[in-house]
């Protein structure tokens, strides 16, 4: 397992990242939000999105990667290695945030992997393989509630390219409208076109903040992800009569809101009962009709997200939730009128040979790391399934994600960036996966 | 107590209802609308509520009132008495819509009054006291959270005068600025002149569909009110750390939707507790933010709105909600940022006397009639406070209200313009409030 000379030329001490550069880039890059600092919010296809994809793209092509984007926005950066007919290393994340969250999330990954290009190109180094950067279109379920929509449709997903045809968002917006809105000019026979074959990268990595506390509390500089967790959506509807908040007696009532209080706690209850800390469940969106003080709600929406490394025991969490929503609806005569399960993901596992290629990198760097397992998903869940994967977390504060407290200092930052850079390296050198 | 000879001109046969005429207005006020046909949406200062005022001043010209506007909106229509020095008879009602509700909620007391008028005049009755017809500005709280504003207003409300100077709807828009937008140029000093001394009015008079089930039920024609359920809501925020709904382990998690879920059924449970069937309680509204299906709701905001005719009984329950919400927010380790009750209003009685003229009307009709409470509040509770009151309730569909199914046939609603009239017409050539 002797890596070639060429690998162990980059010495830690040659790998020096442009700490100043990567701060600046991500800071302006937090400019493009819809929600005033700290807080982050850039929704696909939106302005911002727009605006944020133009600089994205301008800093590929300052670091001499020949870009191209796909049909529905997938933005990839090439530096062609010496043996361009070999499957490509890739490596990359989204810069897409949900409403009100942080500047790190996906960002980390998407420009720290420009960085590990820059990197590599400043240290002298030249790939024997094409190494190739992804910034992945909508990571983020916001605008059409489904997550990871780039790397899903990379992956192969047809059940994916036949729903984007009827897809609209909060406002009947439909997908390819957005899309259009945004400058991509989608049809509907190009979608199949997004789809990468099974081989079409060698190995692909994503560095990420690990978005849980536990790199900082172990004081830990690298987590090394072994498998992501399974995720999973559900929305549901509940429908009664609703009628005058002062008027209709509570005998005749039979409130949709208090059915969709009843199922919000279900879900934590069950969540509960599966016994194992892995098992995680959320009620992060409850929206009520009609939404006036004075008016007994008439319907309720919630959406729901639950999540476990062990899939069958999230699937019966599953069961279980749409149990108690029958439950519910029968003893509070109000209508079920959705339970979809919107998506149901199996879990993904690292790669060994990728595994193994980020710990020596980690090691030849000196940094502390630990093997892990990711709670949050990723588009690395999704080109798992084309591709050999595996992931590099580094330490956030607290944990914090998702919010505007949301923060990874840049020495973390720049450690992930030379495990990247590193790894990087190590497999354009690689003959087959599995190999160094 | 023998009427004066010209109420008895008044013969039944003579009063008659242009059914198509307010059956035509009914239909065309309700597509002055934010929401497609049958719901209507229709809030204030909006561009909808603006063409809705102008057609409404457009009938009271049309019938020969003479039309006024103080500071706020509140329009008065006036027919001038033969005694025009005597304090007047008032009568009216709102056309604001809650969002998703029906074309009659409201609407009927305005209109009605109208035609009760040109019904009077019709007829050839002369007026000794003047008579005013009344649409009041924003019964609804849909767009302030503060429900009778007009009507409070004008009952002489300091607080709410004050309130007003600091208050903005959910979008930051200001009381003033959206006024503004209505073409109502409001100076801060000008809200005092809104203020009607007591005794402004001989009697007020409201005339409004049951929003209830019992006229319906027994088959009775009219509802003459004895008093209005004392109304009261709440506004309620929970914070607490949020967070990715994946990476966030459920023993880490202070989930401030959560503690809005058991708030909510919280609620339900002291209203039952009360043990009375005229306690009511709703969670009309409930929103989480962020509001995304991947994260942990930080912050909760609800919106409840309880209700009774024993005011110490549901001041009882509002003390067990507000501790409820102390100990949920205790147990879930969440902030309770927010408990402001932002009205808690005295329940109002009729005025015997005005009970009577009802009762003496409906008789004169020949129409079947009981005495019963308002569980709905109504702008009729705040001119109690100024005037001496009384409300005249006609059946509706089920008892639906504040949903598109709400529904009144123009033969109730001709009927209730009709004892509105006598009413009127009685009230009106009375020397003081008690004879006849
Ligand atoms: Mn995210
Ligand atoms: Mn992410
Ligand atoms: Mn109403
Ligand atoms: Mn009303």
């Amino acid at each position: 397992t002797d890596p070639p000379h060429s690998f162990f030329s980059l010495s830690p001490s040659s790998l020096s990242v442009d700490k100043e550069s990567v701060q600046r880039q991500i800071d302006e890059l937090s400019t493009f939000s819809d929600t005033p600092a700290p807080s982050v919010t850039r929704v696909l296809y939106s302005e911002k999105d727009v605006l944020a994809r133009r600089y994205i793209k301008k800093l590929m092509e300052q670091a001499g990667l020949s870009v191209r984007e796909d049909a529905v926005g997938n933005i990839f950066g090439q530096w062609s290695g010496s043996e361009p007919a070999l499957a490509a290393v890739a490596t990359g994340s989204h810069i897409d945030a949900i409403p009100y969250s942080g500047k790190y999330d996906g960002v980390v990954g998407v420009l720290g992997a420009v960085e590990a290009i820059n990197l590599l190109k400043r240290s002298g180094f030249q790939p024997k393989r094409s190494l190739e950067v992804i910034m992945f279109t909508s990571e983020e379920p916001t605008r059409f509630g489904i997550g990871c929509l780039g790397s899903r449709l990379l992956s192969g997903s047809e059940t994916l390219a036949n729903a984007l045809k009827e897809t609209v968002d909060g406002q009947n917006i439909s997908f390819f409208g957005a899309a259009k809105f945004a400058g991509y000019n989608i049809h509907e026979e190009h979608l199949s076109n997004v789809f990468l074959k099974k081989g079409s990268y060698f190995a692909f990595l994503e560095l990420h903040i690990e978005q849980g506390p536990v790199l900082e509390d172990e004081g830990v500089s690298i987590g090394i992800v072994t498998a992501i967790a399974a995720p999973a959506s559900i929305n549901v509807e509940f429908e009664g009569n609703g009628g005058h908040a002062g008027a209709v007696l509570m005998p005749a009532r039979n409130d949709a809101g208090l059915a969709a209080a009843e199922l919000a706690l279900a879900v934590e209850k069950h969540v509960l009962d599966s016994g194992s800390i892995d098992t995680v469940g959320t009620v992060g969106i409850l929206e009520l009709h009609p939404g006036a003080i004075n008016s007994i709600p008439s319907k309720s929406h919630l959406e729901i997200d639950t999540r476990d490394i062990d899939e069958k025991r999230r699937n019966s969490v599953i069961e279980k939730i749409h149990q108690s929503a029958i439950d519910i609806a029968k003893n509070r005569r109000v209508k079920l009128s959705e339970f979809q399960i919107i998506n149901q993901d199996p879990p993904a596992l690292s790669e060994k040979s990728i595994i193994n290629a980020m710990e020596v990198a980690a090691q030849h760097l000196n940094l502390s790391h630990k093997l892990m397992i990711s709670r949050a998903y990723h588009d690395s869940l999704f080109m798992a399934r084309i591709s050999p994967m595996g992931m590099i977390f580094i330490p956030c504060y607290k944990g914090f994600s998702h919010k505007p407290e949301e923060y990874a200092s840049i020495d973390d930052i720049a450690n992930g960036v030379k495990v990247l850079a590193l790894t990087l390296a190590k497999l354009s050198l690689a003959t087959y996966c599995g190999a160094a």
